[in-house]
């Protein structure tokens, strides 16, 4: 037996929350705590007691809509997150899915009184995408906060968050408070676009996820000598750009020879320096983003990249510095909520594939203190953070679906 | 037998010379036509009136002193030229030494009664480093002006040409007769700092120039899909930035299969779009510099350049467009003249070379109308263009000697 969503009721809804922030460009703009998120905001809690969804925003303003029953209501919770901020320039789906489809399930089951073993929660995570250096609900929740980010986060134009969280009648550090003991969450299920085209060009309908990829950050200096591009003969030159080169050149043996298909080495950023068209590049400033889901995976990249880019400098006579300036480690999903995926997947009859996170979500967070699983859908032409960002409708119902049922096996008819 | 320029007078010559335009930083800045140039020029007209050399400006205010005879006044002249303006910030030698060089040889000749067949001229070009796009006074001297370049020519603070010809008493279009007639000059020689390290670092005291390159510029676009570092994988990437780092590649190849050791290509300027760390680049824009002494070689090297960057589009699936933003002809230096250079030097018992100017020259332009010749004095480590600029005295010597010898064989002693 399996469950269905009520298809037109989601859709519907998806259309509403959708409208809310529309700019006439076609793009959606919900920054964290702006009007129109707030809006947002009133929006979800008014779908949730519409419902009869117990709702509450927590200390650090994350929104909780919750199913319980007298039987299960002191038990630990199954927790369905997201987010309903968004970039600038946005689509509808980023983020907005998870929390819509989470918001569907419950609406879902309470209807049909279906109780389960553990209470339900659907939470709207607050500021996901980074007004103020990103994630900070699901940090909060997870305890992952401290006073000086409390502090110290500004937003690009010069608010605090302090103030924002107090025009809202919160004590900026009570959204420490915001932590949920170990012993409360059960485990945490999300939905997301999969910002990505793999799902789209192998045609599946859904992707199960592995691990969420950690990342590290790099910004490397290569200094040699700028010089006249006619009078320098090649052989006598200290060109920090060919060195530039010669490292892009190594990326994909660094990667077969220490990584695997989720290992991502990007060069996003360059400067080059004196930047003439006719002088022989003394300097270049360039990013290095690498991620894999293994952490071992990681250090052997990083290990790579230093020795190719020392060799390099070597070899061409320029000098070689790098700053680490992110690290975020990688996380794997729970392999037990992963097996009641792929068996829900097979029940309802999906294409489904077992793949990687390349992108960070809510859910990293929440891994500090639950087991978490996450389900991706496609997104056509792996385009997101655009308003062009979209996904088949049926694909979205597919994905609906599969997390209302595979919700119910992780929190149990009693 | 062999001739001796007065080292002590040179080197007063020189040093009063690098006073001008001096700035408190150490740099000199003499921009053509401006206060400080006008008193260089008012210098360099007092030194030729000293020494009885007859003195006049020209249309294009070239500064002209000329050693001529009752015998030969009617004969076309051998010129020694170059510029004593400067770019910002500069050093005492670029442009100024090769003037100084030509001044001492004709004063050593004419204090010595040495008479030679042709008359002699020493010539300070207008405008060498750019002020108005670069070499405006060897242009008009060698007829390569037309009246649209003087009506459009602007520089950085929006000064037009034509005013400031006007403004030092010059009908603009005037210029246009400071052209030359063939049958007026001889030949002409310059000597000049290499401004490149190839006679710093074998240690030799002057170079015979062969040739000066010539150069193709373009400005190349490479076109792809920006998509999100994380989630799109190695494989399904549009990558501009790598596409340019393939090139960059093959870059040796190129020259070893199509130029040679006078070859150069550099890649000085790039831009990556959007340029955040965490993107995959989706455009990069980026110039391309080449040069080599054969016509024919450059042509080869276009077509390599336009091969390999097609075929890296095709094979990462990018657009590739380039413009080519300018092509100058290489020109050769006459083999003649090249003969008495080289037969001088033995005599002297110098440590020569004979090799290609990878820098333009007013001789560049004099080519189209005069055999040419050009001696380099070595530039310590290759340096040019800065305060750091130098030249030892003993090399100074040694060149200018050697220049003083030539100019005896080639204007002939009756």
């Amino acid at each position: 037996m399996t469950l269905q969503i009520d298809f037109e009721r989601f859709k519907s809804n998806f259309n509403e929350l959708a409208m809310i922030g529309k700019k006439a460009d076609g793009g959606i703009y919900r920054m964290a705590f702006n009007a129109d998120e707030l809006v947002a905001r009133e929006w979800l809690e008014d779908q949730l007691q519409q419902y009869g969804l117990k709702t509450r925003r927590d200390e650090a303003l994350n929104i909780i809509g919750r199913y319980e029953t007298e039987a299960n209501k002191d038990l630990p919770a199954v927790v369905i997150g997201s987010h309903i901020d968004t970039v600038p320039n946005a689509g509808a789906l980023d983020g907005a899915l998870g929390v819509l489809v989470g918001l569907e399930c419950l609406i879902c089951l309470k209807e049909q009184g279906i109780e389960t073993k553990y209470p339900l929660e659907v939470i709207a995570f607050s500021d996901e995408e980074g007004r103020f250096g990103g994630m900070f609900g699901s940090r909060a929740f997870a305890g992952q906060l401290n006073p000086r980010i409390i502090e110290e986060s500004v937003d690009l134009n010069g608010v605090h968050l302090s103030e924002v969280l107090r025009s809202l009648g919160v004590d900026p550090f009570q959204a420490l408070s915001a932590s949920r003991p170990k012993k409360d969450i059960y485990s945490y299920l999300e939905l997301h676009i999969e910002q990505g085209p793999v799902l789209d060009v192998e045609n599946l309908s859904v992707g199960i996820v592995s691990d969420i990829t950690g990342l590290f950050k790099w910004q490397v200096q290569l200094v040699g000598a700028a010089n006249h591009a006619g009078t320098t003969p090649m052989d006598m030159r200290k060109d920090a750009f060919m060195g530039l080169a010669d490292f892009a050149h190594e990326i994909p043996r660094i990667i077969d020879e220490n990584g695997g298909e989720a290992s991502r080495i990007t060069i996003g950023n360059v400067a080059l320096y004196p930047g003439s068209a006719n002088t022989v590049p003394g300097q270049v400033d360039f990013s290095i983003d690498a991620r894999d889901v293994s952490l071992e995976v990681m250090n052997e990249l990083k290990d790579a990249c230093r020795k190719a880019l020392s060799a390099i400098a070597r070899r061409r006579q320029l000098r070689f510095e790098f700053v680490e300036t992110s690290m975020i480690y990688p996380v794997a999903c729970d392999e037990a909520m992963q097996k009641h995926l792929v068996n829900n997947a097979k029940k309802l009859a999906l294409n489904y594939k077992i793949m990687p996170s390349g992108a960070a979500h809510d859910a990293q967070m929440v891994a500090k203190i639950a087991p978490i699983a996450m389900i991706f859908v496609p997104s056509k032409n792996g385009v997101s953070h655009s308003p062009h960002e979209w996904t088949d409708w049926h694909h979205l119902h597919t994905g609906a679906n599969l997390m209302l049922n595979t919700l119910i096996d992780i929190a149990q008819i009693p």
